[in-house]
């Protein structure tokens, strides 16, 4: 029976492809928990309502637990944070800033992307009817800025598309000289290399003689349109001055094309990552008791108490439950006074998280698309603002917030210790570079270093491979009463993925367990 | 002064932008046309009411002319045609089609995405009010089937990122190990030839050896999770294999990542292209005479008289005016009978039109979302069926239209050949070798063969490099007083950015001549 005949013949084909590894991406598991509801007498306390104590609250409430979620903030939703008008926030050590964007426009301050294949992220926004749009992350019209000493295109805007069309015609010319001259063996019979040979050319868009000399890939210089006007193509640059001019560096690489993580398509929520935070709110958002900041962890064996503050009265209280699932950042958990043994807290020293800034800024008109026909994507620099993103949503709109600044490491750190207003004036003389037009356009900015962010310390986990390799189990298994998801519980951090991923197994670990009696 | 210094001391930093050549691939003109709205006195006859005919009546009204625009059909549009539940079609000997879609499904039969450097479909989409959405035309999800005899990966769907990041990783292979063995002069210093090097790893993820030995841009057995999870890299496909099979033929090329035209970022319309034509409708749609078919072009010079036939009262008319502009498509035009010169007339006997079938599918689930992950984006075959679009609209609801089909040329011939239930068999067959789940989740379709479509009869003008020489510049210039366009009658033939700058062209030439006096 052949692969055809066996899908055919049988009832669901859904299912067929699935025994016939039609989807080899695709989670093993099932999205659907059972459905119970009836109380199962155990009563579980979540520390941190971001994504990964929400979708544990919702996944353990379908099975029949009861649930508290403590959150020390007064939204939910962590690390996905839509800033809008009105949006407060106070750094550690910092100055309150308050958001002066103007009603409807927005920035999706923490994640901002939902690969297409991240099923988990996918199937809750389907679950939760959240409705998404594309994420348009690659965009061939989006600028490179090298700053540089030397080079003749350093310190200049270049597309991403001639950067793209010039060194892929000047490589795939290389081969097919290398060809030419028989000094490559391809080990492949002749009609096989002509096959190749015309892959090259359609890869490079080489001329009848296989030479790069130009395409129209790299842009024009005058575009076709009516009358006699037949467009006139842009000259490519010389290989030697991209090289030069530093704008082959990695930085420089389109992720958007690359990576796995990061390959069209993308998704977002219509109006806001935080659609999700605010869709699980309405199915667990009584769980949640906001204000409450998280002081001591303790096990009871059997068992846990919490011990926390309510920010609004100044008390302590404490509360006790038979389980816990903990998906506080690293960070902040490091500081809490705990019974949580070595393993754990170790973890919780050794993994660093990312420094990163981001500053959302409006402008009184969409200048990117009006002069520059960029409609979402990613401008990249060498400079600290590392990188400018383009708004996905409200194109064509009167005016637009872009995000200024997402920068990393180093440079986010030195950012990060920059006042609000040397921060923005950083942001606005570097992307003035590439867009003179801040000058005119620009209205106000909100900025933040994550790393300075209270109740999140940081972007994201950082493991180095040798930390993946000794630490992170810890952070798959139980330590007594105790279970941990968020995005550093997860091989997927930095994603809303791993949050949810890691939720999932955390809910599934404690229900085999409490199932098993 | 430095170019900096010019903007920073300019009042105006788009003026001042625009004259250091800022904006290159803009049009030298400005987009608005004096808004004068007093009657001038002359009467202009636009022939069709597709976007060149609605366009030209918007600018013409905003000049002064008095206009009337003559349609056959009984919508306005012509070839941005969106088909919906209960639209109607009979194409030239065939069977009278009617759409089964459900409520709220679509699909875009002509024109279906708007590139970000087309300004004047983007700044008319501004103008009006239209809201737009980022079309997904690139998509490494989407799938390359190769019908073949041989080849390991023959008759298989693969994935296009499968394909990209191996045909990558082999190429930067080969040309990182000919710079090891000083095979090539690449003329640049060592410190430059370290950075093409590093560039070649980064643009095939070779690893420290820089050899190709897979990597996570072609995808994961298993992807990475929680727990343990931390995923299974699939191994990369042979080069030979890949070859072999024809994964490597132009067919499979990804247009949507090289040509001008469709690199990212495209948009469409949100909630379908008319929308377009329904905007131009709202403002000059009292100007528009419906099921009025063109039976005479005559020169009355001065001025023209054209005759027509009322199509609902079987009645012969005529209407005299100062000019016409004519953007009916050069297959109608050809069989019309009229005082056209000889030159017009060739153009309309030597510019075939293009050959090209489409078909929507609606399915009871949108399977390629669920068990696939695409989200919009194009499937490649050298199949008859050619290409499937998946919708970027409507992502995670419950039902989906696909475009199951678009093929040109002696393929679409053939197609259209066909009777309706036939062509639905074909597409349905082989796009079950790719989507097996077709055979449970298909409810209905809707087909159409443009070159049979009344009225078009094909999708667009074809020059030849040969016949843009000889034939187009007579598209460009009044035929005593009678104007063409459409995009047949620009250098972007099959775009509606074509009919748009057509239309201002020919408005413009008119223009300029009335007000010469």
């Amino acid at each position: 029976m052949t692969r055809r005949n066996f899908i055919e013949k049988s009832g669901n084909s859904y299912l067929a492809m699935m025994a016939l590894g039609f989807f080899p991406e695709a989670p093993a598991k099932s999205f659907d928990l059972a459905r119970n509801e009836k109380p199962n007498g155990k009563k579980v306390i979540i520390l941190g309502a971001g994504l990964a104590g929400l979708a544990s609250a919702y996944e353990l409430g379908k099975l029949g637990y009861d649930c508290v979620v403590l959150e020390a903030r007064e939204r939910v939703g962590g690390r996905i944070w839509t800033i809008r008008k009105g949006t407060t926030e106070t750094e550690i050590g910092g100055e309150k800033q308050t958001c002066q964007f103007d009603e409807g426009y927005y920035l999706n301050a923490g994640a901002a992307r939902i690969p297409h294949h991240h099923h988990l992220t996918v199937q809750y926004c389907r679950e939760l009817k959240i409705p998404v749009e594309i994420f348009g992350n690659l965009n061939e019209a989006g600028f490179q800025y090298s700053e540089s000493n030397r080079g003749a295109l350093a310190n200049k805007r270049v597309r991403a598309r001639e950067i793209h069309a010039d060194m892929r015609g000047y490589l795939t010319e290389l081969v097919a000289k290398a060809i030419d001259q028989q000094a490559l063996d391809l080990e492949m019979s002749k009609e096989d290399v002509d096959r190749y040979v015309a892959w090259l050319r359609e890869e490079g868009d080489l001329d009848i003689n296989k030479k790069y000399k130009g395409s129209e890939r790299h842009g024009y210089e005058l575009a076709p349109g009516a009358g006699m006007r037949g467009g006139t193509i842009a000259k490519p640059y010389a290989l030697k001055d991209i090289v030069e001019s530093g704008l082959t560096h990695p930085a420089f690489a389109n992720v958007g094309e690359y990576t796995f993580n990061q390959q069209p398509v993308l998704l977002q929520p219509v109006g806001g990552m935080d659609m999700i935070p605010k869709a699980f709110e309405k199915v667990v958002g009584d769980k949640v008791k906001r204000s409450c900041e998280i002081q001591e962890i303790r096990k009871t064996n059997p068992g846990v108490r919490i011990v926390y503050l309510d920010k609004k009265t100044g008390q302590k209280h404490e509360v006790k439950g038979d389980y816990c699932i903990c998906t506080l950042p690293l960070p902040i958990l490091k500081g809490i006074p705990s019974d949580l043994s070595g393993d754990v807290q170790r973890v919780a020293d050794f993994v660093p998280y990312m420094e990163t800034c981001k500053i959302g800024m409006q402008f009184k008109r969409r200048f990117w698309e009006e002069d520059d026909q960029i409609f979402g994507g990613i401008t990249k620099t060498n400079m600290d603002i590392t990188q400018i993103f383009y708004p996905a949503h409200g194109m064509l709109g009167p005016k637009g917030v872009l995000k200024g600044m997402y920068n990393f490491h180093g440079l986010a750190k030195k950012v990060g210790e920059l006042s609000i207003a040397d921060r923005q004036k950083l942001a606005f003389e570097q992307g003035s570079r590439i867009h003179p037009q801040y000058k005119d356009e620009f209205e106000n900015a909100f900025s933040l270093a994550w790393h300075k962010i209270p109740y999140s310390k940081g972007g994201w986990g950082i493991y180095s491979d040798a930390a993946r390799q000794r630490l992170y189990a810890t952070m798959t298994k139980n330590d007594d009463d105790i279970y941990f998801a968020g995005e550093h519980a997860s091989n997927l951090p930095a994603w809303m993925a791993g949050a949810f991923e890691s939720a999932r197994y955390a809910v599934e670990l404690l229900h085999k367990r409490v199932s098993a009696g």
